[in-house]
């Protein structure tokens, strides 16, 4: 019994330490397709080879989410194990698509600690560095959550806070290399609008719901080797479901999001995110999109939107993310605010 | 919210109106194995790269529905979003096989409107043309649906109802180039029985059943980027539980039919076909198929038969297809109407 | 209705006879993808194709369950589709990784034959070899089953009970050519235990569980072109629920063995297995192992542990394999015995 991990405690943590995650990930064509059937994503950019080369993209990416999902999968087994809650994250860019055949592996150095009044838990701060099987970044993030102390009378490191920036600024958004909009063909991507079509403020209610089922969320949690049981064992669960992976509702709100963003891809930063509920099987989930921020980039034809992404559980017409006490309305399950490129 | 689309509504037809359809889709390894896993299939020109080869195909394609509900799939956002009813579909022809890496697009012309006498929905017949990355059809085929009007008031077009064939007719049916059966191996693909063995009228009972589930019947339909919402949104259903899509059906009862048409692969056209009854998740399907007339080919050791597949829920030991009021049978649920090729 | 096979009852085998199994199957980075999404497996070999090449092995392969299983499934119709019971098999030996690309073929030789007294059914031993496309020897494994006679009155073989060893000898463990552990990557891996941290009788509990899902097994049973009924129709259960594939379990007590046994892969034989009870959707699976013998191989920095893994329903904290009346244990579902190599 003690060749099993039992995962990282809040006292085994070290300001600077870094973690090198297990274990290297190859994407592939199959991940592709399944990622196809779990979400009903429609964006040319990763549903066609040709579409993506005559983009400037070659060889065709994969979503820019299998490439998070994946990363982020790997450092729950050392982080977020004994993890109270996952407060948030910051700072994510995507610094290079990845496409079938690369390897993704990642690490985490530890920026922040901070134990709490309790004494029995602290938030550890990382940011954790994807790269593919040339070394290359291809993802980074920050990213915070309470951990679980193993004995409440560990000695407490001294508090360190990192800064982390509201949302990327669009001068540190990366276009990926090769990436041209000029010859955008609206056609062949379903929908009309460009840069120029959105304005700042602007809410766009996608329509459709998708109603969320067992074997798709577990299946999905698995393909990024996410291991966390609250998403797979009924047994210890006692009388509640098994919890939905927060980033299923990620990947369905965006793929719902095609209708009436279909030309806003691929994502380039991930600025925050908030699961305001968690999601079970049979819930019905929709989404809405605000846009919140443009920004023009040196890149042929390239802009940048930057957007809200809210899912709720159940549909609300009035697309409202916050009550009048300024928590979350009832229903909402995701705010994730993100950049994506998008054709002037 | 005046970025999503809400459809075309009969009003919008225009009778030689050419749509093109987003997105393209490229067929991957990844679409091979879910169509596996999905349906019981194992013909053995799809199962096997080297049986395929053996036949003259190579690349080893996938199965032809696969192209086909990809293809219609595409059709769906521009033509039928606000049907009432798919009412059909005929000269449906297979032109050449799809091979993984192969990028499907979609168009289709309006060759026939009739507004109802209701004024309220009209039905739109198109002629839909899949096309591969080389500009080659793939598959191209006929269908009509009723879609509704969006203003009860807006103008009639004149009403224009194309002729089309009953089915498509043996001398119409095009062979793969390359296919050659005159080497093929009965051991490796299942069954004795060649184009001589069976004969018209004969009825074939495939015996198995498969009992249908929500994240099956799902996943098969966001794999063909199907997003029609009666197939994922319970909330939206009411009362009702969710639709399966119709090409779940055909699938599942094709490749139900392996036992017993092992060898008649690949789908050349499919004539007609009629969904009888809607089918849910927990219930059980179950195939019989026949034989409906024969016909050679110049192409080496190749014969075709055309087939009518039948669908049942639960199973049915007198393979009925009508009642005697000559309404179908209670308990089918798809009438299909096929040519296939079969070593002679 | 004479066109659907049978297959085979205890009176049609005959000794010796080697039986050519349908249809051959090409293995996909598809079904890599759908291995992992329907098992929570992270064993570096098949996880990361850079990882497999740093210990030899290019093209990076598939687990060996996925080419054991997909083997295991083209002996069903022929072998066992009127088996009463699956009694067991032996001498299963692991000969070449399987690559995507690879095309598995299956055939049977009759090794042994015995009718029960009551003349209602007999045993079948057979032994099965799988094969590339270069007809190498991919597994080979000998299996037996109590198979119904179709005519009670049917003539009796003459008994011929085949000898099995208990276990593949060490000296027969085949060592994947090319396979070199010497610079084995630790901290890729995901644990630090090595060949001589695990002892003979050591018990190792792989704390988690996984909830079995109806649309993930029978997807997995597809995948492997299973098509046995019990597994897939509901109808024809009666009041029972649909049987989950034995495969499936050994499947999923396989991935969660990962922790504790992040290092011991790839297997290289099965020795025996038993399913000690059936398994449904809804149940809840956890997996133990333990340490049977220790054997080193002449292969540089590869030695080779045989383990024995028991899957439970249910979590059982004491790692009960029986119980004092030398029967299983309640919630016992699998007690497989197999070879695995493990760096030094």
């Amino acid at each position: 019994m003690t060749k099993t991990s039992s995962g990282n405690f809040f006292e085994d943590f070290r300001l600077g330490q870094v973690i090198r995650h297990a274990a290297p990930r190859t994407v592939t064509l199959g991940d592709r397709a399944l990622y196809g059937a779990l979400y009903p994503s429609r964006f040319a950019l990763s549903s066609s080879d040709i579409f993506a080369e005559s983009c400037g993209l070659s060889p065709a990416p994969v979503e820019e989410l299998v490439g998070f999902h994946i990363a982020f999968g790997k450092t729950v087994p050392d982080i977020s194990l004994n993890a109270v809650a996952n407060l948030g994250y910051a700072e994510c860019r995507f610094h290079r698509p990845v496409a079938p055949g690369d390897t993704i592996s990642a690490s985490s150095r530890v920026i922040g600690l901070k134990e709490n009044s309790n004494g029995k838990t602290g938030i550890v701060w990382v940011r954790s560095t994807a790269t593919n099987q040339r070394a290359e970044t291809i993802i980074d993030w920050a990213r915070w959550v309470m951990v679980r102390k193993n004995r409440i009378g560990a000695e407490a490191p001294a508090t360190t806070v990192p800064k982390l920036a509201e949302a990327v600024a669009p001068a540190n958004l990366i276009v990926p290399p090769g990436l041209d909009f000029t010859g955008y063909d609206f056609d062949a991507s379903g929908e009309r609008h460009c840069w120029g079509d959105y304005a700042i403020g602007e809410k766009i209610d996608h329509v459709d719901g998708v109603t969320l089922e067992e074997a798709e969320h577990m299946m999905a949690t698995r393909l990024w080797q996410n291991t966390a049981k609250v998403h797979f064992n009924v047994e210890a669960r006692g009388d509640e479901a098994r919890l939905v992976y927060g980033g299923h509702i990620i990947s369905l709100a965006r793929a719902l999001s095609f209708n009436g963003l279909a030309n806003v891809a691929p994502i380039a930063a991930i600025n925050a995110g908030a699961h305001a509920a968690p999601a079970h099987a049979g819930d019905t989930v929709y989404a809405w999109s605000e846009v919140l921020d443009k920004a023009e980039t040196a890149a042929p034809g390239i802009g940048a939107l930057r957007l809200r992404l809210v899912a709720t559980k159940g549909r609300d017409d009035g697309l409202t993310l916050r009550s009048e006490d300024g928590r979350y309305a009832p229903g909402v399950l995701l705010d994730l605010d993100y950049w994506a490129f998008c054709p002037l």
